[in-house]
């Protein structure tokens, strides 16, 4: 896996299409996983949200700048007003590449850099609702366990389940 | 309590000086609760987030349009990608102005609004530290229970609790 942590212009667009693509996601969560690419791409890692993109490594090399579009992303940052408390935003992997481990491999990638930040605590959100058990499996495996669950958080008989793990 | 619910750009200064003078917060603390007053100015309630003012009700009235200074504020709305959970981002109430019960009044003000939205549940979060036992104790006071403890959350030995409240 080859990456690329700035994200670009065309990144907007391919998030909103790797996000839509996966078929988890409402349109209103959509337009903020694409609201946090724009807020990088207007204020730099002030924003407070960082990225990695998974770029296909296979890609013969030219001499021309051309954009790499990314077969999966990550975007996490420091909790505000914590000390050592890393949030996991978003990770997406393109529905033509799942299943070989990116999402693993980005996930890993997101809590290295946080701790060269100096975090300690990664915490990650989803939804308790059965829709979302391979979600579940997936930070399961990557060492989460369940910090907490708020009951109806997200609606009527849809729970928050708070994941952490120590970094 | 009269109240006023359109932030004005008075009320910068007015929250910062109430919010440093409890002593309570850091200085980066209160410059998270300024932000959210300058996002709502600049965006409405577009923001999400929403206001109400506590002013002097025995001021005496006058043709020219005065800023009334608050004696207390709170800040809440909706929590994004969820439908009737609500935050309480902030509640402050002016030193000299504390322990008349208007930070409970500030409170139901909320709530009631919040319902008026649609709310279901109001959230609020505050840190397990014994210098936050009062915090708790109102919250307690004001019908919240705990909802989930995430310890070490704002520091090493600084828990986060999170308080909830049915609408």
């Amino acid at each position: 896996m080859h990456l690329r942590s700035t994200p670009l212009p065309e990144d907007v667009q391919a998030v909103r299409r790797m996000a839509t693509e996966t078929g988890f996601f409402r349109p209103d969560e959509v337009d903020v996983a694409v609201e946090l690419v724009e807020e990088h791409l207007a204020k730099g890692t002030d924003s407070g949200y960082y990225f990695h993109f998974a770029v296909d490594p296979e890609r013969p090399e030219t001499h021309e700048p051309v954009y790499d579009p990314p077969l999966g992303y990550v975007c996490f940052g420091p909790t505000p007003c914590t000390i050592g408390s890393f949030d996991l935003y978003w990770i997406v992997v393109d529905k033509a590449s799942q299943g070989n481990g990116l999402g693993l491999q980005l996930m890993h990638q997101a809590e290295q850099s946080a701790r060269t930040m100096g975090g300690r605590r990664m915490y990650v959100e989803t939804s308790g609702k059965e829709l979302y058990r391979p979600t579940q499996r997936f930070y399961e495996k990557a060492g989460y366990s369940v910090a907490a669950r708020l009951p109806d958080f997200y609606d009527l008989g849809d729970d928050k389940i708070i994941y952490q793990k120590n970094l």
